[in-house]
């Protein structure tokens, strides 16, 4: 019998270079989130809350999307951990393609990577970039229907943040209507609610992350 | 000399579609407006108070741009006016073919089309669809810094809405900031503050959008 031999194409789909991007991750037992909301949501206060409570015990990279600009990452150096910045300058989301790019310099192996996605409810959801999973922040004044109109990324989220909970009493937002939107799309979501400005219902949040990072661990020594 | 014909290519450019979508609405004389913002930053909310003001005395037409789902043409056609929905399914924009696949919908001469585009800040900005102009909105609670981030829809919309300023003691946002931002990105932007909730700051709005109005019909008349 002959053997042929087929080549591999150069140019990959997005799906195969997560995948590549996954195997990178998985060599440094890093857990990795792909941080996705609305512009505003409250991604970099998030992230700034988690940075705050687990820098002296985890190893943190922030990889951080934007169109233009080093606002956020400029925001989040001042926390002492390592930031790396992508421009998507027209892209609209970050994809596996861009965040290959940025591997090279990833010269330490970290717990957690935290990727601040592009503030979009559409197009992020739709690449995957080698995450562990995405997580989406929906924040109260959005209105509580954003589950019903943006649906793939509630669908896709093994996380969803509802934040800006400090707002409740001043918006249009009943949480069993978010809620149930969310279920909806995805049964087995975890859902916490959040004040990241008051920390409001963070200790629940905190507790599941630390969660993850010890099976990560565990992971890494079996 | 032989002469050649050049055939005009079936697939056409968006910018040369949005031109051929002018055209209708330059026939009816309509002014058009893509209303572009993050999600839940009010959109609906703002052409629900526009409807309510101008109704008795022009011709409205709402063109509602959604990835699914019919929530807001059905919260809007409670209000007696014409509404047509496109489900953009996977698009994260509307763009100038989709709108020219309603436009054979469009039985009535209309004063005043308003165009909800999906909610979010990068992609609607790209694609003209052939409207007068863009008018963007920005709500108080996602903060002072988007028109940094976010910078192509500053710098093309004629018009910018901050909304949500019911909000401003309850929120991290400056107006002075936001306004600087703006200017920054186009200092010919007309600047309104408002809330489409109580009502502040509308009485300006419409003051401006009936200018507008007018000058259509004497472009009618002449």
């Amino acid at each position: 019998m002959r053997k042929v031999n087929i080549l591999k194409p150069v140019l990959v789909s997005n799906i195969e270079r997560a995948r590549e991007n996954r195997k990178v991750f998985d060599k440094m037992n890093s857990l990795v989130i792909n941080i996705i909301s609305s512009p505003g949501a409250g991604k970099t206060s998030l992230i700034q809350r988690v940075v705050e409570q687990f820098k002296k015990r985890y190893k943190i990279l922030i990889i951080e999307g934007d169109i233009k600009g080093q606002i956020d990452s400029g925001r989040l150096s001042k926390l002492g951990v390592d930031v790396i910045q992508i421009n998507t300058v027209t892209e609209c989301h970050l994809d596996a393609f861009m965040t290959a790019q940025v591997l090279p310099q990833i010269k330490k192996k970290y717990d957690l990577i935290l990727i601040e996605n592009v503030g979009n409810l559409v197009c992020p959801a739709e690449f995957e970039i080698g995450e562990d999973y995405k997580l989406a922040i929906l924040s109260t004044p959005e209105g509580d229907d954003k589950p019903l109109k943006y649906p793939l990324l509630f669908h896709l989220a093994k996380v969803v943040v509802i934040n800006k909970c400090d707002l409740l009493s001043h918006v249009d937002f009943k949480l069993k209507r978010a809620q149930d939107g969310i279920k909806n799309e995805n049964p087995k979501a975890m859902i916490f609610e959040i004040s990241a400005k008051t920390g409001r219902g963070l200790a629940n949040f905190y507790k599941f992350l630390e969660k993850e990072l010890n099976a990560k661990k565990k992971k890494a020594k079996s």
